[in-house]
This record gives C-alpha cells, structure tokens and sequence, in this order.
C-alpha cells in the first residue's frame, strides 16, 4: 500500500448524471468560477493535480456554468492537469472547462507565440484572455505602446476564435484605468469584441473599489460598449460581494468568484455568497435546480481540499451562518424563525443552529442514516444512543462531516449494543481487537526509519506482526493489516488513498488535539468504492491508528452487514 | 530586524495624551463600535470585565467616537463593567462610554421600569435605546398595539434626556419592515426623535439586504424623515461593510460597527473595513489624526482579547491584505508598487509581504530578503543560489510562503556559504547539530505513550536526553528543547504556539510527502514576537523534527546575526 498516490478526496457525491444539465438562465447568466486559477494565488494553497480534478467536480457537482482550471504553458502543474482532464479523468455534467493564458507578446505573432499554442494545446473548449487596459500598466509594466496592446488582444482574440475556441476577455485594472481615461478600456474591449470575443470582463485587479462606483462604471460600459459585460472582483475594501452583484444590478451578466473567496491578498468575491445573493435576493436562477441546496457541503469539502479551516462565520454557508446566541430571540426564534433569520437556512443546506441542539438532533441522524443505506425507523431507542455518542465525539473534537464510514460504524455499533442489550447478550465484538502496538521512529546520522509491531487477537487467534514504512502511520498500517490480512485476505486488495491531518484548536502547539482523515479504496462489484474515517486523539499516531482501524473495520463482514464487498 | 512586523501582537501602546482628541469632523460624523454589545454575541467569545475594560482602552486609543460597553441591568457582568468604568478604570480620550438597553415595558411607566433605571444608574453620558420598527416584530414577538410601542420609546427617550443623556435610538429589523410598511418605522422614529433623540439608526437586524436597498431607503428616510440617520448591519449577504459605506453615500453620518466585524452569525460590519473606506476610498477623515496606522495594531490586539486567531485576509489589516504571490507581478511590485497596491499598506499600519513560491525569480527573493532586513543588492552571486535553493525544495514539497522564518535561514546559510566559498574556508556550523532521535509511541490495552531520545552535539558537548510527550512531536520538542537549553537557557521561552501538517500527493509511485509547519513564539523587546518555520519529509516525525530545528535555530546567536533576541 502507498499513501496517496493516484486519486485524491472525492467526497461523498450524488450520482454523476449521464446528461448534460445547465441552469434555468443557460447561457444568458454565467457563474464562472476560478478558484483552481486566481484562488490558488491564496498564501498557504497549493493543489496538486488530483486537488485540481476532485475541486473541479465538486464545482461541477455545484453547478456552476464555467471552471478555470488554470494557466496552461505557464504552469507545468496546469498543463498536466489540462491533459489529464482532455484525457478523460474529469467528466463534467454542467461546467465548462476553461483555460487561461495571456495575449501574445509584443512585436511577435499570434501563432508563434508558445503561450497562446498552449492555450490551443490545452484541449480546452473557453479562454479566458487577460489584458491590459489601463494606460499606465501598458506603458510602466508591459511596456509597449497603446496601439500595440490593442492589436495584441485583437491578434489572440482572433487566432483563438478561428480555432474554434470562445473567449472571454479579462479587463486587468480596468476600474482604475476608466477612471484615468474613460476611453481607452472601452477600445481594448472593442477590439476584443470585433475579433470574436462573447463577454469582457471588468476586473477590479487592486480590490480598491466600493459598490456605487461599480455599479456607475459597469452602467456606463453597458451603455457606451453594447458588448456583454462580466465582473471581476478582489475583496480589498471588504466589498468584493458587494461589487459583484452591484454590477450585475447594472447589468453585467457573467460574475467570475472563487470558492469562499479564496485569493491574493484579501481574497476574491465569494462564490456562495454571491450565487447565495443573486438567487434568494434577486431572484435570479444562476444555478441548475437543486443545486443551491448543495452550497454548504461543497464548501466545507472544498476548503477541505484546501486544508484551510472553513469560516465558521461566512455567509449562507458557516457553520455559524444562522447560529443565534442571544437569549432574548431564543424563545421567539422557536415560534416563528423566519423574524430572525433572513432566509430557510435548508435552502442553502445550511441549519440553523439552535435547532440542532434541541430537536434536529435525532431528524438529522436518521436522515443521514437513511442516505447511508441504514432504516432507523422505528429504533428510537437506539437514535437517542446515536445523538448522544454524536454530541459526545463532536465536542471531543470529532467531525463526521467528512467521515460517512466512521459514521456509519458508530451508528453499526450502536444498534448492536441496542440490540444486544435487549436481548440481555454480550455486545459481539468487532473482527478484531488491538492489545497493543509500538511504533519506533529513528533518525541515526540522517537515516530515517520506522518500524512499527502489532499485537492483535482475531477470532480467537492472537497474532503478532512487525513491518517496516516510509513514516510510523505508514509502517503501523502495514503490520495492521498484514495481522488481520491472515484471516481476511480481501484487506490487501483495499487502498489508502488520502491521508489527512488537521490540529484542532491548538491551545498550546504540540499539545492540542489531533484530527486524522484516512480515505481508502476497493474495487467493488461496480467499480471502484472509496470511503473516508476518522480518528482523533492527542498523539498524531493513535488517532491515526484509530482511523485505520475504522478503515478496515468497514469492509469486513460484521453481524450487522457489510456494506461494500460483496459476501 | 524583526519578524514579520505582521504577524506579532504588539500590545506596546502609544504614550496616553491627556486632553481630549476628537476627529476632524468632530460631532458631524460617528464612528460608534458595538464590539462589546454586539460583537459578543459571537459564538465563542465571552468577555470578562476586565477584557471589557482593555478592549475599550483600545478602541479608545484607534479614536472611535463612541464605545458601546453593553446591556447594563440585563447582564450582571455589564454592569459592573459600567460601574468599574465609572470609578475610574477606564479613562477615555477620545470617545464617549455608551450603555445599551430597552424601551420601558409595555404597559409600564418609563421612571419605574428596572432596566431603564439600570439605564440612569450605569452613568453613561450617551444611551443607546433598541426599539421595534417593524410592524410584524411588535405584533408578533413584543406582543403589544403599535400606538403602545410609540409610547414606549417616546416615554423612554424623554426619562433619559430629561435626566441630561444623549439618546440614540436602533430601530431594529427597520429595512424589513419598512418594505412592509413604508411609514411605521418612521413614525416609531419620529416619536423618538421629537422626545429629544439624537440619532436614528436603522438597523439591517437579520442581515438581509443589498447595498443598493439600503441605498435607497437611506435616501428615502433621509429625504422624508429631516432626522440624523446612522447604520448598523449585520453580515449575512457578506455586505455588511458595503451596506455600511452605501448608506453613508445616501447621508447617514453615524455607523455603528464592530472590531474584525465580530457578532452573532456572519456577524457584523468591521470596523477596520468601513473606516478604511471611509478615510481612504470616500476622504473622510473619521478618525483623529494619525490614528489610521493604529488599525493593524488596534485589529490584532483585539483578536488576541477575544481568543479568535486573526483573519489573515482580512481587508486592509489581515497580515496578508498586501501578499503578493504571482511571479508575474513581483518584477513589476518592484519598481511600481502603487501599480499592484490599492493602497500605500503603511497608510494602515501594514505591510507589504512578497511571498516566494515556486513562480518566484530573483526579484522576489530580493523583495522578500529586503522586508525580512537582509539586504542582498549587490549579492548576485548569494541570489543566484538561494532563487535555486528555493526551486529545489519547492519542487520537493517545501513552502515558503507561510515560513519566513526558514526561507532567513536559507537566506544565511546560503549568504555564509557564499563568503565561506569565497574565503576559501568551511561553512560555519550552526549551533548545535544532530547525531541521532529516537521515538516511541504505544498503545499498551488502550494507554497510549510517548517517549523520545535525542543526541545532540552543542559546541563540543554530546548531551543525550529523554523526554515524554502528550505525542510523537511532543516529546521530541520536549528531549530537543531540554538538550539545547543548557547552553542556551533563553528557549525555555520559546513557547510552540501552532502546528500544521499537511499531506502531499506524491508523484505515481512514489510514497507522499509530508509538510509541517511550526509557529513559536518569544517575549521580545518589543512584545511578543511570532516566527514559522517548515519541515518535509515522507515521515511526520522527521518533518517536524526539522520544522523544531529551524525554529530554534532561528532565535540563537549565528555568525549571521539574530533577529530575534536582544543579545
């Protein structure tokens, strides 16, 4: 077994739809999402080129109309992923794959130019073309002359279009250029235009802009241009939602955010928010139906993806979102929520908090048992056991948010105790049982090694292994699982696919709490089947232990069925 | 040189001025902050009284016009913090101490009601009085006739005037109820206002709106009413800073906010973000003079007070709100930052931070080396190894954008390798070097134990410790820390304050890569000081290991110099 090596995360996700589907607006609004591309110019993200296909289908899965994947020719990692998704390992449903890239160089052609071939090379079906057009980047940063920047839009606007591809055209700094010379954006995006170009994005580059302004320039441009007109916005002011649907009141019809507003500096415009805005504030459909409801699990699995903690407190879709802490609207929040909240937090898959506690409790878990495949009705005994176990774990750090499998063990072993409890029987006990193990990391003059040793009983056998890893989680689960691997071999065929480590709340560095993720893999009867636990403790290794614990536990026969290999 | 003038709390205060200060708009325009009212109602934060007291003493020192300390007479706490401020613990130059609380009860007289007595008895000069605006809230949740409701704020108003308060009056949920009923809310204003109230708040109370909504109501109320109009919104369509500046653009001049927007669900608008825009976006000077480059300061102390980790993206005063990441960009930061910059960071108390990643050429490490006070002009020689150091280890899974601390260090090993090279001797050896670990972690019938060795050489000392740890990294800190302290006892100051790890998917075939990233801190001369360092490596353990290395050797004496510790 390695550890991740070939596919990343994929979160639980609905069945992927065979047709293709789009919004109820089509074409006529886009929601152009760019996380993969300006998102990741975030301090502190780095996808690697699996992050890239699994956010890419998240987003997918969303809704949303276009995803930019990157700068092909520019970024060996993004040329890969371009290949890799022409090569079949991206299957969208609804999105539109787009390539972003720059115009050709000055004093050269279009067709010489080895950044624009990438574009072309890159298999994708949109570009997104950045240009200049504000004056005094053209004359202090790119360096060429007025006339010059606007053929080179032009010239790659055009090789594009004849080649078959649509291209959106990105207005670097364009609010801080109209406001130096009304004229000069409007002739790079005519220039555009008058080549092939479907939409020309206003950028907000500096993020120094306010709504009012926007919605003055964005109006203008609508009037003056009689070109399609998209919005770009950095959030550097606090404003970046603000702007984006301020610009959509004037008339702009392509909004480009990234997910929770990942981005250089202050970040970009919030994808849930503003698709959060313009559906429930603004009655505009931007999503397929019945995507919206879907807006807070694809941002936590994002920023998942992203290994940054969500925000508790974003927008429609924090887990705090519609959490109310004061005690006098308690009592009138029971009555009648919607006085306090400004929307059904359902509608964005959101919940409101003080329900949770109170009574959504037992309606959620069995809900979510329901989705797993498990009927509870009728077990109230054995829900109330479950929501107390749940509440216990979350507030010892535990998160099943991403853990369906280690979910679904704890609701497994919570009907057994039930089960046996009634029945006056011994709870059975699991395939296996750990007596100890010991994990030995040594760096001897630069030579690092790891060796861990198991003692497990199976059955009633007791089984004693050692094996050597690249690392002690690695070595620990080698010896595990060639224990237990004696009695069922059908554990070699399973994989680690993904290792996830994330410190909670660290009070004090190396003494917080560790939580560790573990997705694993089998080939299942139809197709591959991937499942994700968790384990946390204080020390890195139990909890990793734990999760692994899980991972097997989870494909092995039990009294209570087994929900993934065949029997 | 110090670390990162970003990431580190000062809690060093400007020497306290004497007379009063106010803003240059004076009366004419408020900057009211509710972070101890309604910013407490975030999930998480509880205040105590002194909290309450040193959270004034800051937003005293930024020049907020008016500090709103709480709910005397509801919250015990509140109360006292009143009558402490009261006896002289807190003593403010610049704003005014403003209590919270209700209208009188229905059906009550206004001099006998408790919570409005409290009111009188908390001795704030200014009084911020909640009242219902919104038909359906009266109804529905107050439970009392519309004409009681007038009565109540009117008779409330006229007690704490007479008794020579001045009054503001937040009239809650006023948007949605004014697009039910255009007039309610005006009249509720009216009775406040002819009863000798000062300003009318309309209060976005579940977070609803859009800029261009409350644009317009504003205006309306502003046009219909003839009263002083302020705003307060809260953040549940991520506009609450844009609502705020949108309703200051149709003429309220009073805004009530609260510090890194702290309040209950989204929360509310930040205080940081609308007087940033306020001052620099709309020329109005809303804070005394050169209380602006307070703001990082003032927003980081704050956060430490109420124990949330700073937003690093946050507008204008997150430690990243000038990073910088793009290649593409950093040659042209360097000649013409105001061409990337919305704004001069200084103007705010910032920084601008290039962060080195793997687009980075020898201008960013230049920029980089320049803000960390190592100058390398003339070093081409140095630059040309570290920009190839960098490529290296960013192709081997390193990161340096999260960790000035080792990219100083890479900097000076590469800068004593380059004059060791030249002097045509050895490289000076750092100040202790490593000849062997060992870790052990076990389970033994569910006790989990950790326990590591190390043997390091310091000067010409072999020291051999163990030590026992909550963890594998635990321990190894702990055996580290107590080897090296006995040469250099200042680490026993260092404290560990934060620890990552993340997982990297490793090439086909090949294991992954494991990346760690330590944050330490220091009381230094200047307050405490913050540093990251970053290991990585296949195994979690040695990552660390080198990740502690680092942030150890960082603080210690070198022939390249220390930045951290007075000498």
């Amino acid at each position: 077994m390695t550890v991740s090596t070939t596919s990343a995360v994929s979160p639980v996700a609905p069945p992927r739809v065979a047709t293709r589907r789009s919004s109820p607006l089509g074409d006529a609004f886009h929601v152009f999402d760019t996380t993969l591309r300006d998102g990741a110019q975030r301090e502190g993200i780095t996808y690697s080129v699996a992050d890239k296909i699994a956010v890419a289908t998240l987003l997918d899965e969303l809704g949303v109309g276009f995803i930019e994947g990157g700068w092909p020719g520019a970024m060996p990692k993004d040329t890969e992923f371009f290949a890799r998704a022409a090569a079949g390992e991206l299957a969208l449903t609804t999105a539109k794959l787009v390539a972003f890239g720059a115009t050709r160089k000055a004093g050269t052609r279009a067709d010489q130019d080895p950044q624009v071939r990438a574009l072309l090379d890159s298999g994708a079906e949109v570009i997104t073309l950045v240009a200049k057009s504000d004056v005094r980047h053209v004359e202090r940063a790119l360096r060429t002359t007025l006339s010059e920047n606007l053929a080179m839009v032009g010239d790659t606007v055009r090789l594009l279009v004849d080649h078959g591809r649509r291209v959106f055209l990105d207005c670097e700094h364009f609010f801080d250029g109209y406001a130096a010379d009304r004229d000069y954006g409007l002739r790079v995006a005519e220039a555009a235009v008058s080549a092939g170009a479907d939409v020309v994005v206003l950028c907000d580059t500096n993020g120094g802009m306010l709504p009012m302004g926007i919605e003055r320039v964005v109006r203008e441009v609508r009037e003056r241009g009689g070109f399609r007109v998209g919005i770009h916005c950095q959030d550097d002011t606090g404003c970046a939602v603000a702007n984006t649907v301020a610009a959509v009141q004037a008339g702009a019809t392509h909004v480009q955010c990234t997910a929770n507003g990942y981005g250089e500096r202050a970040g970009n415009a919030d994808l849930f928010a503003v698709v959060g805005n313009l559906t429930t504030k603004m009655n505009l459909p931007v999503l397929p139906e019945g995507a919206l409801p879907e807006m807070m699990r694809v941002s936590h699995a994002l920023a998942e993806l992203a290994n940054i903690a969500p925000n508790t407190h974003q927008a429609y879709v924090g887990s705090s979102a519609f959490s109310h802490k004061a005690g006098l609207h308690a009592s009138a929040i029971k009555v009648d929520p919607d006085l306090y909240n400004h929307l059904d937090p359902t509608v964005v898959g959101n919940d409101m908090h003080i329900l949770i506690t109170e009574m959504a409790g037992r309606a959620s878990v069995e809900l979510k048992a329901k989705e797993l495949g498990v009927d509870l009705a009728g077990r109230t005994d054995a829900v109330g056991r479950i929501v107390d176990a749940v509440k216990d774990r979350e507030a010892a750090g535990w998160s099943y948010e991403a853990a369906d499998a280690s979910f679904e063990l704890l609701i497994r072993d919570e009907l057994a105790a039930t089960d046996a409890a009634a029945a006056g029987v011994e709870v059975p006990p699991r395939p296996f049982t750990l007596e100890s193990y010991r994990v030995i990391v040594e760096n001897t003059g630069g030579t690092v090694s790891s060796e861990a040793t198991v003692k497990v009983h199976v059955g009633d056998r007791r089984i004693i292994t050692t094996a050597e890893g690249n690392g002690p989680v690695n070595a620990l689960d080698s010896a595990l699982r060639s224990a237990v691997a004696e009695r069922y071999p059908e554990l070699n065929e399973v994989e680690l696919v993904d290792y996830k480590v994330r410190i909670l709340a660290g009070h004090a560095g190396t003494d917080s709490i560790t939580r560790v993720l573990v997705s694993s893999s089998i080939q299942g009867l139809r197709g591959p089947q991937e499942w994700t636990t968790v384990g946390v403790h204080a020390n890195v290794v139990e909890a990793s232990w734990q999760a692994l614990v899980d991972a097997l536990v989870y494909v092995l026969p039990s009294s209570t069925g087994n929900p993934v290999l065949p029997t």
